[in-house]
């Protein structure tokens, strides 16, 4: 009976403690929670004013350098100073309370109202970081995938692609455009100034993927002629692989850059952000240019077979169209960034120029 | 002259005093970050050690009921008390602190490394009630979508359907449930309790969607006879959407009692959660029920009509034994659901059976 008392009272006092201490956590989690957003807010309207500040001061600076009421060498300094505070802040952990780029129907669309905001610099960076390596094996799969699917149409298939292999092509393709447009989109809610077009890329990418899983893959008899699409298709996929890989080294490299430099709070990172990749860039974009013009005659080449042959699928159609406005699509991003290159050529304002290239 | 050198102090001016606010701001951010990085820290290992406490002390108060060392009475009072415990820490803002459940291989495969926990409940709840009325909207496109096609097919179409609008139909469903798998594991890294197997479900409906696209739609001749399938799985669906509706309006009742409990801070919400809500439970199991034969039924059916045939698509053999398979494991789940509601009838361990639910 003693027993039964003594256990009924240490069992009631220890409930009691967990409960109390379950106030405590609560009381403790929502004042936390409350002053975190009344300091987040606050920091926020400072960086909100201090951006309005430093695009006055940039709009004046023009202003008074166009009235010759300014030395135009100071003015270079001061806008490069500018620059630098812009960095500071864009690259530093006051970045997370920039006013932020709307999260897009895209995200809406698949992941409903969640924030995907990364509140620290460096899980911002470590995102960025994640998604180049991510590229980087999606490329290697873009050379090996068509490769082997090739390789195998000519030593075992005989000159025939079956269809399987090809859907599991394309259904991979469907997934991984639609991963990238994901992942793209999220670096953007988070402050990536990536060019809108290579995500809407990827929009064009996934409607040819779907559509490509409904059309028939016809065989015998006369597959070579039948499957020549398919065959292009495959070949430009592998020079995609090739120039992704690329393109990754570029922006890893810079990436890189900027992390280090992040890290060693250096002031100076306009000016030495870019420094060695300039030359990167001049092998980079023949080699783009030669794959947009192998995309835009893909296109055209199966609007041909769509309209030359009496049996007209509309996928055909739709795929070669899709291919055609991707290349040009393609082509006038490319050559707008380089464009911006080169104009911005100055020190002063090369590190604007980096807002400018994929 | 002398205007030059006004503006040029001016400038000057104004330049340093925005680069010393850049700085002031970086620093403001970094204490800000850091700051909050620690007391969470603090507050999670808190609310670790208060959420093991619990699990002891619910084994010990067992440990001592069978020893007949307490009082049953005593022992359901303390439980009951264990429970409020558990609902204050996971139904307010504490519940942020709490360890997460991992963002499985899915949310990694799409998003990558962001996390996409909400530190606010009230933020949880939000992406809990949007993902309701989404349903809402998918379970009306289930019921209008196929509803559209069989009247048009015996409207329009003399009684075959054309492959365009199926395949529309089957990308919308591989959307949809791609779509419905990201939110749900968002749902799960914040903390809901939802089965796994419902996730599962979408994987699994997801393959279907993307392999019945590959899948031609035969016409003519014999068109009713082989779009019987097609026909089957339209009906099917358009049940799957009455059925959700009703899901939903049974979840949808239960969050908002959650809502309502967790903003007038009830120590009561164990007791009061499930009232009302039983009685619709058993309207909408025979519904399940039904659904689920009927699921397993076409599947069957896609099967016979695969093996009756000469010619075998391996499409249609493989979307006969994913509907089989579903329509099984919804059955165990849904039986265990019941199962569980039933076996805790007290009221004290009602709230522990609001877990079971999906």
């Amino acid at each position: 009976m003693e027993n039964v008392e003594e256990s009924t009272n240490e069992m009631e006092e220890e409930v009691g403690k967990v409960m109390e201490q379950a106030r405590e956590l609560q009381e403790a989690g929502a004042g936390l929670i409350s002053m975190i957003s009344n300091d987040e807010q606050s920091l926020r309207l400072k960086a909100n004013s201090l951006d309005s500040s430093i695009r006055h001061l940039r709009s004046s600076i023009t202003t008074v350098l166009s009235q010759k009421l300014l030395d135009p060498k100071l003015a270079d300094k001061l806008e490069e100073d500018l620059q630098t505070a812009i960095c500071i802040i864009t690259d530093g952990d006051a970045a997370g309370f920039l006013p932020a780029n709307a999260q897009g129907w895209y995200l809406r669309m698949f992941l409903g109202p969640i924030s995907v905001r990364a509140s620290r610099k460096e899980i911002q960076l470590k995102a960025k970081e994640e998604y180049n390596s991510y590229r980087d094996r999606t490329a290697l799969m873009f050379i090996l995938f068509p490769l082997i699917l090739l390789i195998l149409r000519s030593w075992i298939w005989e000159g025939c692609l079956p269809a399987f292999p090809v859907q599991l092509y394309e259904a991979w393709l469907l997934f991984l455009n639609t991963g990238l447009a994901l992942r793209e989109n999220i670096l953007r809610a988070n402050g990536s100034d990536i060019r809108p077009w290579w995500i809407y890329h990827h929009y064009f990418a996934m409607a040819t993927a779907l559509v490509s899983l409904t059309w028939e893959i016809k065989g015998q008899p006369n597959c070579g002629q039948k499957q020549r699409g398919v065959e292009l298709f495959l070949q430009w996929a592998m020079m995609q692989g090739a120039a992704l890989l690329l393109l990754n080294r570029y922006q890893r490299r810079r990436l890189y850059t900027r992390i280090s430099l992040g890290k060693s709070n250096s002031m100076n990172v306009a000016r030495r952000e870019t420094t060695g990749v300039d030359c990167q860039l001049w092998v980079l974009c023949p080699i783009l240019f030669v794959m947009q013009g192998f995309e835009a005659y893909v296109g055209l080449l199966l609007l041909k077979t769509a309209f030359a042959r009496v049996v007209t699928e509309w996928q055909i159609i739709f795929c070669g169209i899709i291919l055609v406005i991707l290349a040009v699509g393609n082509f006038i991003n490319t050559a707008q960034t380089l464009m911006a290159k080169s104009r911005f050529k100055g020190t002063m304002k090369k590190s604007k120029s980096r807002r400018e290239l994929y």
